[in-house]
C-alpha cells in the first residue's frame, strides 16, 4: 500500500488547481492514516531537486485555504522532460520514498507521467490528473480550470454586449487558445437575449479569411447595429498558418524554447484593429485581448469546478492504489465522474471542439455547443434588456 | 413643484449607472406621486430628437432589475454640444414639458448642464448626477462606478500576483485613464502580502521615463523574482505627451472629432512588450491591456457602489427641487454623503491623484493612497500565502 504520495503542479496555473492538491491530500490522510504526502516544489523541477513542502503536516484548514486560492500554491514549470531529466525525476522520486506520484497538469504532463511509468517499471504509481482552462484533453468531458475560466470570458462579453449597446460599434475579444476554442466559444454561454453576444466567433478548428471577417462583421453591423466578437489568439488561416505568423512583422515574432510562435501578446490585437480600421474605415472598432485574465481570476472561481477539481484530486489516490494512470472527467449522461484511462491515451493528445460545435456555414456556434455549454456554465447572472 | 423629470445618461458606461436611473425614478415617484419620469435615449441625443421612454410607468420591480445591470440602458453618447446643439437640446426639453433635467456622466456633462442651465434661465432645474470609472471628478470623494471598476482591477492584480508566483516573470497590466491615476492605484487595494503586487505603479500623474521604467523592473525582479506592473493608459513623459504619442509609429495613431488620441487600443501594449523585449532581454514578459473589461463587468459589481448611486440618483431629484446643480459624493469622516455642489465647480475640471498617493521616489503607492482604497475597497478576499 503507498504510504509516500508525491504530488506536482505542471503549466499555467488555474483558479481551482490547488483544490486537486488538497483533494489528492485530504484523500491519502484519509486512506492511509500516518502516510507522507510530499509536495515538489515548481513541478518536475522540484522532484529533481529535492525541494519539497510536507503537505501532509498541514492542519486541514490551511489545505482547504489553499484550495480555495486560485494559481498553483506550489509553483508550476513549462520544462517539457527529456530522457536524461526523466532518469533525474526517478531519481528524486527514488530517494524521496514515493510510492505515488501524482502530477496535475495538460497533455504534456500526461506525457511525462508515461515515461517515468515506464520507467519506473511498477514500483512507483505514476498518476496524471487533468487541469488546463482550454479544455483540450481527450478523453475528458471537460478539464479542472475550464468552467472558471469560461466564467470570466461568459460574463466579460455579457457586460461588453451591454456596453455596446450603449454606445455602440465593432468590439473583438481575443481568448487563450492555441489549438482548441473551447475557451472562446464560453464567451455565447450567457447571452442577454436573441440579438446577444457573441455575433461572431472564430476558433482554431476553423480557417480564418480576412476578406470573410470583414463581410461578416459588416453583415452583423447591418442586423444589431453593433458587432460583438470572440477570437481565439490561435486562429490560422487555412495553411494552418496562425494569425499572428502571417499578420505579424516576422522581426517581432517571438518563439519560445520549444520552438512554438507566443501568441498571447498585443501583437494579433494589433493586427485586428489595422483589419478594422482598413476594412470597415469609419467604424467604431475595440479590440481587447483577455491574456491572463480569465485564467485564475479569484472573481470568477466556480463552485463545480472547483469541487470537480477536488474529486479529481481524491480519485487520483485511488488511481494510484489501482497502479496509476489518467484522471478523466467523463459526463456520464446526468453529471460529471471521474474514471481511470492509460497515460498514453492522453499524453500528446489534444482534443478539438467537435465538428458539431460550430455552425456548418456562419462563424458561430452551433445548438451542440450552447448546449454543452449550458450544461457547464448555467446562467449566473439576470440582466434587464436595456432600451436600446 | 417639478412634475416632470427627464433622465439621460452619458458617456462611458459603469456597473451602476443604472441604479442612478433608477432611484431617480422611484424617489421622484416617492415625493411627486401621479409625476412623469422620462429617459432620453442615448443622452442629449435623444432629448433632442424627442426619443423618450416613460420610466415612470414600469413597476418597481422592473426598474430594480434594470438597476442591477451594467451599462447604460437608456443608451449614451460621446456628443459635447455646441451653442446650436444646446438650443436644440433645450427646445426637445420644452416639447417634453420639462420641469426638471437629470444628466447622470462625467465632468463634461456637469459643462452641458452649466450651459443648459444658464439658458433655460431657471424654468427648468438642471442637475448633473455623477458617473466616472476614472473617479476625476472634483469636489467629489469618488465618484459611482469607481468602486465596481476598481474591485476588478484589485481582484485581477492578486490573481496575476499568483500566476506569477507559479511561473515568474515580468507583467504589465495596463489599466484605463487618461488623465487620472485613481483606477490604476486600485491595483493594489488587496495585496496578497508584503511582497504582493503590484510592485510598481504608473500613473499619469507622474512622468515616464524609459530608462527608469528597465531599472525600476529589474529592481523588483531582483527582490522577489517577479514583478508585476499596474500601468495607466495615460502615462506621460515629463513634457505631457502621452507614451502612445511618444513610442506608437504617427500613421497608427487614432484620433476622436475631438482630437484625443485614442488611447484604448493595443498600440500601447505593443510598445511596451518592445521595451521589456529589449530592455530585459531574456526575462519572461507578458503585457495584458484591460481595455473594456474592468468598466461594466458583471462579475465584480460592488454593493456599495451599487446603493452609492442609487442614493446619487434619488438626491438629484432633492437637487432638482432646489433649482439644480452638481451631485457629488463627499465623504464626511465617517462616510459617504450626497451633497449639492456648483455645476460650473465640476465643469471642465480634471481631479487628479493627490500628490500624498504616490510615494515621493518610488513608483508605487503611499500609505495614503492604501487608506483611500482599503476605505472604499475592503478586502474582498482571503487567499493563502503559496509555498513558492
Amino acid at each position: 500500500m503507498a504510504e509516500t504520495f508525491v504530488i506536482a503542479q505542471g503549466g499555467g496555473p488555474t483558479a481551482v488547481i490547488n483544490q486537486t492538491v488538497a483533494g489528492a491530500t485530504l484523500e491519502a490522510r484519509r486512506r492511509f492514516p500516518g502516510c507522507r504526502v510530499l509536495g515538489a516544489l515548481h513541478g518536475v523541477r522540484g522532484v529533481r531537486d529535492g525541494r519539497f513542502v510536507v503537505l501532509s503536516d498541514l492542519p486541514e484548514e490551511a489545505l482547504r485555504a489553499m484550495a480555495a486560492t486560485p494559481g498553483a500554491a506550489l509553483g508550476s514549470t513549462r520544462d517539457k522532460p527529456d530522457a536524461a531529466y526523466c532518469d533525474a525525476i526517478l531519481k528524486g522520486l527514488k530517494q524521496a520514498g514515493a510510492d505515488a506520484f501524482i502530477y496535475i497538469g495538460g497533455n504534456d504532463t500526461a506525457g511525462t507521467q508515461g515515461i517515468l511509468a515506464d520507467a519506473a517499471g511498477g514500483r512507483i504509481a505514476c498518476v496524471h490528473a487533468p487541469k488546463t482552462i482550454d479544455n483540450d484533453l481527450v478523453e475528458n468531458d471537460h478539464t479542472p480550470g475550464f468552467i472558471s475560466a469560461g466564467a470570466f470570458v461568459a460574463g466579460a462579453f455579457l457586460s461588453v454586449d451591454l456596453d455596446f449597446r450603449a454606445l455602440p460599434g465593432v468590439y473583438v475579444g481575443i481568448v487563450m487558445g492555441r489549438h482548441a476554442g473551447f475557451l472562446t466559444a464560453a464567451a455565447a454561454a450567457w447571452p442577454l437575449d436573441a440579438a446577444g453576444a457573441p455575433h461572431l466567433v472564430y476558433v482554431p478548428e476553423r480557417p480564418f479569411e480576412r476578406a470573410r471577417f470583414a463581410e461578416d462583421v459588416r453583415a452583423v453591423l447591418g442586423r444589431h447595429g453593433r458587432c460583438i466578437v470572440a477570437m481565439s489568439e490561435g486562429v490560422a488561416d487555412a495553411e494552418g498558418r496562425s494569425l499572428v505568423e502571417t499578420l505579424v512583422p516576422r522581426e517581432l515574432q517571438e518563439r519560445d524554447p520549444h520552438g512554438n510562435l507566443r501568441l498571447s501578446g498585443s501583437d494579433l490585437g494589433q493586427a485586428i484593429e489595422r483589419i478594422l480600421a482598413e476594412d470597415l474605415a469609419g467604424t467604431r472598432a475595440r479590440v481587447d485581448t483577455f491574456g491572463y485574465l480569465p485564467r485564475g481570476n479569484i472573481a470568477t472561481i466556480d463552485e463545480t469546478d472547483a469541487r470537480e477539481a477536488r474529486e479529481a484530486g481524491a480519485f487520483a489516490v485511488e488511481a494510484a492504489e489501482r497502479g496509476g494512470g489518467s484522471v478523466a472527467l467523463q459526463f456520464d449522461g446526468s453529471g460529471t465522474v471521474c474514471r481511470l484511462v492509460p497515460l498514453d491515451a492522453v499524453a500528446g493528445r489534444t482534443r478539438h471542439m467537435p465538428a458539431d460545435f460550430l455552425h456548418p456555414e456562419e462563424n458561430r456556434i452551433s445548438d451542440a455547443c450552447r448546449a454543452y455549454l449550458a450544461r457547464l456554465l448555467p446562467r449566473r447572472h439576470a440582466p434587464a434588456v436595456p432600451f436600446v
